[in-house]
């Protein structure tokens, strides 16, 4: 079904050493390697199909535009959305959920006006609003965690009161690896004419996506975690939703005329996206994508599945680690610390040293961490190509370490 | 000085053939193609070289992060800025003005304040200038160009009012190729405490481009018309201008600590980056800039200098075209139409069947194509791997087509 072996051949970084190590990179929650298809994606484009897109009616010109604007159908088809017209491209997740922000929210929020957030989101589904806040009163309401680091959909349901205007929740925690169950949120929400923002930056990695079926109005993903290049993502926007949203970004391609006096703006999804695009890497991205639905999404949480139940049962193992986050069907995100009171920064220097890439510090959820009461942790995230060899690599590296701690 | 056989031999698209007939790109006004280290450095950053930056403290991360870190001292080379920290990130010149637009002047505009542009921006110079307007009731000044297309700088300075709270114009037009004096503009703005943003997009890749001897506040570049990748970008922004602006985009990297209740930036330049940027991206942009600066910005614009001399002598000879504009020392761009009234959008289809690839429609330029009169004309543009072999193969083709339409 998934040969993970065959999988890490087309990943030509995975075979490279780290200070004399193998790498063992568990640092794809932050940013996926790329597959050879990819970077020859990428350099077919520059050196033989490059131009601008939309704009030109020559050869180069109407072949980048195909390409390009085929990308549109590919996300579509990942995340089943109803139409083409229903997928924005953007650079990321931040930018994808400004754009709602700026788009959507700001033009129809008033000063006490509420949005709810859990409080395991990711800074780029938090500052934005903050923004919210900041500039028009209005008003955050966090919803906590249960002490396994789940999210209860009753809880988020709860805090709705007449004045929410909007729900947005991670679809997986990037610190905990918790799955929320986004379907019945949307589901009450819908039934009191509330959106629902779920980000998908994490879950869409590592498990098959229906935003039909989740029921959500908002859904980002950023390519660059899927496997695709730096500066690519888009996000699903209902179309009734993107009726209701004014320009964000102002120039080229997103107009329809242009006079001294006046402006007229393009349709959607054209509407909301300004000048020339990450022509490549969107490129690229449709690429990673192309090749995330060819191995099979439901094979790669399989294999992820796996691989996430041996290292709970290897991690758990060693009675000096913290782990952070240990809800039922939690994915393959390991955020922990050390009894020994060793700082983050150093656990993942000395890991290093061993090969075994993992983040330390905040993991941009300022939030969460205050709430577990922690000032930093270090961080394991696994993708489809890592190994329970790579697993007993930690293990094996974060004894060293422990040891040398004392 | 310039080799300019050997430029093409760096650039692999310029090999090859286009409808039969080698590609003659004359396009690279709206995007210039990629030398073959660009493409090779994000090659080595995706097969060798790739994390997430900032954020790490493992190996691949420190890498990444100290090549993309490194790319603000590039451009701050190749704009000569006076630091660093003057040097912003972003995904082109639209994020970049719309950064200014958001940042910089939505909080600080009121209803009856004024915003100067000539009638000869790019759409992205003016729409975000619109959304000033139609949401906060800016008024657009607008300066007519002369009637060979210069922009003369006292009237633009004599467009100035008490109201006046930006002047905003292209240091090149893109349909034009007028270049624009922004020294004079600046020097006379500045007496009067009003920032200026020039729009670089054309003029940084076409000649050496000093922001301190220029004297502006702003000043964009878009790293795929500087022969770098799609999706790469910077902007100068004078530090006392940095002061002055709120956040932007929120998310990730521009915070220094995220609470429920609060939230703190951090220090410019990075409080108006947020979020993953577009990692490889901006290193192949870096390497695009360091090559422009090994071949010299002067030998670059001496070369094109000839060329367009020899394309507009050329041009002149072919009395049944009309090309717009005329400036004294415009640059390599000629927008043109025919006397027989055939289509651009049919010239530039008949051109690319001849391997000639040029550009036709508005080119993002409403006002000015309005400003002339016409609804769209075809435009040749100039870069520095072009030849005269290529304006003799652009000549020959534009008289196949008007023999063609009669």
């Amino acid at each position: 079904m998934f040969d993970v072996e065959a999988v890490r051949r087309d990943f030509p970084i995975l075979s490279r050493k780290v200070n004399n190590r193998p790498l063992v990179y568990l640092d794809s929650g932050a940013s996926a390697q790329k597959p050879q298809m990819v970077i020859d994606a990428i350099t077919t484009a520059y050196s033989q199909e490059y131009s601008n897109v939309h704009r030109g009616l020559h050869y180069l010109s109407n072949l980048a535009t195909d390409k390009y604007e085929a990308v549109r159908g590919t996300v579509q088809r990942f995340l089943n959305a109803g139409s083409e017209d229903e997928i924005l491209f953007t650079s990321g997740t931040t930018e994808a959920i400004n754009l709602i922000a700026y788009g959507w929210a700001m033009p129809r929020m008033q000063a006490g006006d509420e949005i709810i957030l859990s409080v395991m989101e990711h800074h780029a589904n938090i500052v934005p609003w903050h923004f919210l806040r900041e500039r028009q009163g209005v008003k955050l309401v966090w919803v906590d965690i249960e002490a396994d680091g789940s999210l209860d959909p009753a809880r988020v349901l709860e805090a709705i009161t007449p004045r929410t205007k909007l729900i947005a929740v991670s679809h997986m925690s990037n610190v905990l690896g918790t799955v929320v169950d986004i379907k019945t949120i949307a589901e009450g929400a819908r039934a009191q004419g509330i959106p629902v923002l779920a980000d998908g930056s994490q879950a869409a990695v590592h498990m098959p996506v229906d935003v039909q079926d989740l029921g959500v109005d908002f859904y980002p993903i950023t390519g660059h975690k899927l496997y695709g290049p730096s500066g690519s993502g888009a996000i699903y926007v209902r179309a009734e939703r993107q009726a209701d949203m004014r320009p964000f970004l102002g120039g080229g391609d997103m107009i329809r005329e242009v006079t001294r006096d006046t402006v007229t703006y393009n349709d959607p999804p054209h509407r909301f996206e300004a000048g020339t695009p990450g022509i490549v890497q969107q490129i690229g991205m449709g690429v990673a994508l192309e090749y995330l639905m060819s191995l099979g999404m439901e094979h790669i949480a399989a294999h992820e599945k796996t691989l996430a139940s041996y290292a709970r049962e290897r991690l758990n193992g060693l009675n000096w680690l913290n782990i952070q986050g240990d809800a039922p069907g939690k994915g393959g995100i390991f955020s922990f610390t050390m009894n020994n009171g060793a700082h983050a920064h150093d656990i993942s220097t000395i890991l290093d040293k061993q090969g075994v890439a993992v983040r330390a510090g905040q993991h941009c959820a300022g939030p969460l961490m205050e709430h577990l009461g922690i000032s930093a942790s270090c961080r394991a995230s696994f993708a489809m190509y890592n190994t329970k060899a790579e697993v007993d690599a930690l293990v094996e590296a974060l004894e060293f370490c422990h040891e040398l701690f004392g």
